[in-house]
């Protein structure tokens, strides 16, 4: 059997935002690096969503950078005394932070000089080492420091700064999944066999998830992997196991 | 200035589930357990997602209970292999888990006694010295240990779930939050002011929340507390700066 040899690259999600927490704002943005994570072969390991308060932010920085070969942060980095999130990850980082001329320079872009003010030029404060990241739809960069990459988090925004870091990741083997539709037989009937299947095809994991309809339950199950045949030939096995199940409901 | 006076009662949610992280399966969870947290006054301070990896879920719950009033997870209660959820908590708590007869009651009210194959008996798992939350939909039971709270990760279920707990719980006074519509206004051109109003009524929080339309930008600011008159009195004041700078962006 083929094991992936390349190392797993890895990452995390950090959302920041009292807002999120308290349910007002629903988040988009999870789902969002989720899938692209998934799309280019790095493994999303944690997400975590904390308040817009220093010594939470920073701890949960410092925890996550150091764990995993990524973290993605989101929200936190507009001109309000409540956006906190770039003086925080300088503070995690031990460095300084002051305004950019560079990330100045991307403001007056968008903003006449004399409408520069106070509040504005605290969107181009970024932490000493950092590398801009751009914003093309309101000016006000996120940025990149070590392997922490700080983006809005306004979706449509965070999705365009996502899609200039893409292309600058380390990427893994992508993981392949096939989705074995098992409908409405219930998880218990099959759920012994799985597990038979899944002990041996230890290359891949395997996966059962219900969900719920008007018409009642609709399991899948999800075999995921990075050595393509290895996907396959686990995939091959567990429909088999679901079309005799099947037949055997129907018989 | 009245401060509230009753201690805070505290959350914290983890989300268990590769298919979360890997994108494939959008949460709908943490935004049903956040509302509820902020209609009966418990603070929500932190989620976290993980993965179905024993010593990931372990060390979650550990580090969560220990730190807030309550722990909510959601996800890995069902018969499948990949379901390890009531033995990670049963780990956490160091307490041993066997199948529950109260448990096996429930699963019976919904499965003939020959059709309790030792998949679906996994579903009554508990661990030892839990209470059972009753699963009104699929039968098989949540629990609680302790201050942690296990539940499904059907949406629908999960809910159901949730609505039994709900009266079991400590709540703390309830946060009210006024919003004030911002429109198009910058964020820039009231941050400077806003951050005075904040500095000057400490006893609420006041957040700025950018948000994108097909018409541009559609900020709002919202101001939370639990005393209501200092809610009041703060939204009057952001009210009356947003008027003042929409009147000046109309003249």
């Amino acid at each position: 059997m083929t094991e992936p040899t390349s190392p797993a690259i890895t990452a995390a999600i950090l959302v920041i935002g009292d807002e999120i927490l308290s349910g007002r704002t629903k988040d988009k943005n999870i789902g969002t690096i989720a899938d692209y994570c998934t799309a280019i072969g790095i493994d999303l390991r944690q997400v975590r969503i904390v308040p817009d308060e220093a010594a939470e932010i920073v701890e949960a920085v410092n925890a996550l950078r150091a764990r995993y070969t990524y973290l993605f942060t989101t929200g936190g980095i507009g001109p309000t005394h409540d956006d906190i999130t770039a003086d925080c990850v300088a503070a995690a980082f031990g460095v300084t932070i002051d305004v950019d001329p560079r990330a100045k320079a991307m403001l007056l872009e968008r903003h006449k000089p004399e409408d520069l003010n106070e509040a504005r030029l605290r969107m181009a404060r970024i932490p000493a080492g950092a590398d801009l990241i751009a914003n093309p739809i309101s000016k006000a960069p996120g940025f990149r420091i070590g392997n922490v990459f700080v983006m809005a988090g306004v979706p449509a925004i965070m999705q365009a700064m996502l899609d200039q870091i893409g292309p600058t990741l380390d990427t893994g083997a992508r993981v392949l999944s096939e989705t074995i539709e098992a409908g409405n037989l219930p998880e218990g009937s099959y759920a012994s066999a799985l597990a038979e299947i899944a002990k041996a095809h230890h290359s891949v994991s395997i996966g059962s998830y219900p969900s719920m309809t008007q018409q009642g339950f609709a399991n899948r199950i999800v075999v995921r992997g990075k050595d393509a045949e290895a996907v396959v030939r686990a995939q091959a096995e567990v429909e088999r196991l679901v079309a005799r199940l099947k037949q055997g409901t129907a018989g």
